[in-house]
């Protein structure tokens, strides 16, 4: 069985916890306190020496890292990624997007807001990218005029990478109000057999 | 044939001319000036709605964005993506690690020294993404005093992906000289069969 190393509130470590569940695969859990610096120990550093979480060890030892290349893994072979040789890409396309454009100004205010203090000095962070995380939104919205989901009218993991730090925007205060096309698409994820939420503790626990 | 819309100095588009001279496969090269704003225009949006370098134009005009999943499209069932499935989300996970944890502070610092004026206020990110960096650079070494390549102990496209600013990184006043294990395996790339350098133009030349 594989093990999972994560953060409840980490988009990136949900975009693993979805997957997994809709493959209806089982897993150990074990939660790392990335805000008391639990992934720079020296034995999760032997695990993932770019010490971030999520990061998935698998039976014999060998630990994954980087949340999109375990999503390909987990995935391949499943209708969560295409056949077809360009959607395979365009899966990619957007996973690389996600990672590049979205989520540093898209998760990262979140993590801001939600978790350093009032009067952490990377607040001042914000106003730059908050807008960079309006044009991501853009992207996507313009994509999603013409499109059920992101690659091929199925759903793959391109939207689970994208919904996972998409869905939880306003927690930044982002206001989604405007992005009519994202917040469908949003409600159509949402709607996928064997959903699960992003606050939801998975069942098989392990203590750190 | 395809068309690569591409600027000579990035590395990101160097990727792809690389491989596909290491492919032998011809293509049409189309210059966009990015400090002009050749990548903003309503034509090239169309193209690539995020308004990017480098983008891969198909035959049928499918136009493919992002460099690290141009590179999966053009690698598929070639010797530069394993066949392994472990193998292969492991390429993935250092290209992810490239495009998040390098990129924005091996790349971004080199074009602000390269192509910014001397009194931008850009510079003032120098010194926090410079330190990250070094972090990023630190990861690569630690990795290739145990491996001769990033996966699998054969060039891929993760090494083509990590190569392409880490081997410019003095451009941006980074000293390579205490990465020893860093710079034999950028010796090591150089010299891989069918090898061109950033700075060569390709042949086929169409102008934008």
């Amino acid at each position: 069985m594989v093990t999972l190393y994560d953060y409840l509130d980490s988009g990136n470590g949900y975009k693993i916890r979805l997957l997994l569940a809709q493959l209806e695969k089982g897993y150990n859990w074990v939660e790392l306190d990335i805000l008391a610096n639990e992934t720079r120990t020296p034995g999760f550093l032997a695990k993932n020496p770019n010490g971030r979480i999520p990061a998935l060890e698998l039976a014999d030892g060998t630990c994954l890292a980087e949340s999109n290349a375990i999503l390909w893994y987990l995935a391949e072979d499943s209708p969560f990624i295409p056949d077809d040789r360009l959607k395979r890409a365009q899966v990619l396309q957007w996973m690389f997007y996600e990672q590049y454009s979205h989520e540093p100004y898209v998760a990262t205010p979140r993590f801001i807001v939600k978790h350093l203090p009032a009067d952490s000095p990377r607040r001042a962070e914000l106003p730059d990218r908050m807008a960079r995380g309006r044009a991501a939104l853009d992207v996507m919205e313009a994509h999603l005029r013409r499109h059920r989901f992101f690659v091929g009218e199925t759903y793959s993991i391109a939207d689970i990478a994208l919904y996972a730090y998409t869905h939880v925007a306003h927690e930044a205060h982002f206001d989604l109000t405007p992005y009519v096309e994202v917040s469908a698409w949003i409600a159509r994820v949402a709607s996928q057999p064997r959903y699960v939420p992003l606050t939801q503790r998975p069942a098989a626990v392990t203590a750190a």
